[in-house]
């Protein structure tokens, strides 16, 4: 069994390490030469996950037909706004056997479609699934125990991807709501901005689960206008990849947030961040889409508000959590 | 407005100081004299919530009968487990007036009933609250930003009791499924103490997310089964109260899992523990609840063979998270 896995950062870096573990022909593809060179001689990604090394067996490359050629499963790890570009390359390409698998967290601005959407257009391939749901690329890279989802409309698919990469401290669940899957992993990186607002203006836990509690709610509201079940949300590509977001140490839209809590200026932010974090897109997209929508996303509004209207965090935080009073019902709450 | 907290621990200490700022006459009522005569005379409540000062103004009695004496309020704050034995107490006194609200997060054991269960049983007042929600009492004493909500049967008392309530950084919503809240409260202690178990073995925010996942999931199984509405879970009361609990440092149900999986007895800890760790008896009277009721719950269960058969931590651990493969459906989910 053959593996392609595009995208050499952290997120395609661990899974490349995950599915060696199981015994496959691994490939990682980087889109710069300079770098899959550097990789090659160090064998540590010191760039994106340098805890952890690469074992030889796994083969870096930047020659993309060499790279898909008779592969089983290609894995694209690529940020959301660089997805259509890589995959657009492969049009030249055999991969008509592939499953192509999106483990991006992300909306296209403008077009404001899901990745599964984005990479249909382009390639249409006959099987298509997402992996989504709490999975830092650190600690599966360690071997933390991690439970995510895969999704595809095709449950075939969806149950081969999972076969593929089951393993004893990692996880696979099937879920058949792709367009709920998918938009729980991006709608989440907006409100983990919020949350890490709440810890740089120096809140606590109850600030924090009084957002998330607040925050699953717009989510479900938005997917549920555009299709998706609300249990998905609920599941661990919604709420349990919402958590982990915004816990964990290592979450770039949490650490954006504290950031700008404390003062710094998006700008300045974007200039010192070697790796992307999706959310700061993913806001200005789903603005549009609330908008588009008629959907009340009071905290996404929020967090849009600080990134790109420049309004105090403080004062946006009042707003969100003190000057709303209502009654919490289970109708409001679906 | 004469208001009553009877439980002079950290919770009854943070809300009559709360309280207190809104400008009611507020008094603190505690069972053992030698240790209201020491919070008299220091003003802090060293043992339970050191970091602040009590107002003087607060007046702080053993005489329960004068405490409780033409209050408009009279708030719970009493470990479920003397829940009972205190409200019987209140049987001589004049308390129509009264709105009796719980703020306890517990089940009691052997008879199984909800807290607003036991006090009705036993007084059954006109007007019966509760208050619950992501709330730990120092962040609460220091005024960081919470969100909790009132529940009564009865939607006017609700709409009091939020009133009485309402700060500037206290929010409190309100809902009329008091099953519902309740429960959340109380069985959210039980995941807690899992989640204190991946904490002490080394795990992360990924695994901490699945547990969370999961745990609210057979959280709504049992509730549902108790006549609560699914859509409480997803809220303030269930979800946000569940993640506070789970990540804040002053959880002591989170510590006593993460105690145990360090090697600690349950013995030792309980011994050691001068604050009363409300899931531990939880545990017992939830897995009762859940063979009665036959509903499945293997975390809730997995915690209980820890607790009280002596499991060892990770095989729990690895059984929750490693054996068991699904489908993750909108159905399952609910």
């Amino acid at each position: 069994v053959k593996i392609a896995i595009l995208g050499d950062g952290g997120w395609g870096t661990a899974i490349a390490i995950l599915l060696r573990s199981k015994g496959y022909e691994v490939f990682l593809w980087g889109a710069f030469p300079d770098y899959v060179e550097f990789l090659n001689k160090k064998r540590k990604n010191l760039k994106f996950l340098p805890s952890v090394k690469i074992p030889e067996e796994i083969t870096i490359s930047s020659d993309l037909k060499k790279v898909v050629k008779d592969t089983t499963l290609i894995v694209l790890a690529i940020p959301s706004h660089v997805m259509r570009e890589v995959v657009r390359q492969l049009k030249g390409c055999d991969i008509s056997q592939s499953i192509i698998l999106s483990v991006a967290k992300g909306i296209e601005n403008k077009t404001l479609m899901r990745m599964s959407e984005v990479i249909a257009e382009e390639i249409n391939p006959p099987r298509l699934a997402v992996l989504s749901g709490p999975s830092h690329a650190e600690e599966v890279a360690r071997q933390v125990p991690t439970a995510v989802v895969v999704s595809s409309p095709d449950r075939e698919v969806a149950i081969q991807t999972q076969n593929i990469f089951m393993a004893e401290r990692f996880r696979v669940y099937t879920n058949t709501d792709i367009i709920g899957v998918e938009l729980g992993g991006a709608l989440k990186n907006v409100v983990a901005i919020a949350a890490g607002v709440s810890d740089g203006l120096g809140f606590g836990a109850n600030t924090k689960a009084a957002l998330l509690s607040r925050g699953i709610v717009e989510m479900i509201r938005l997917g549920v206008s555009l299709g998706a079940r609300p249990g998905t949300f609920n599941g661990l590509s919604g709420i349990g990849d919402l958590i982990a977001t915004c816990i964990s140490p290592y979450s770039r839209n949490r650490q954006v947030g504290e950031l700008i809590a404390r003062g710094k200026k998006l700008n300045q932010i974007l200039e010192e961040m070697e790796m992307v974090a999706e959310g700061i897109k993913t806001t200005r997209s789903i603005r549009d889409l609330a908008l588009s929508l008629n959907v009340e996303m009071p905290i996404s509004k929020g967090v849009y508000s600080i990134l790109y209207e420049d309004k105090p965090p403080l004062s946006v935080v009042n707003d969100l959590m003190i000057r709303k009073a209502k009654p919490e019902s289970g109708e409001n709450l679906k």
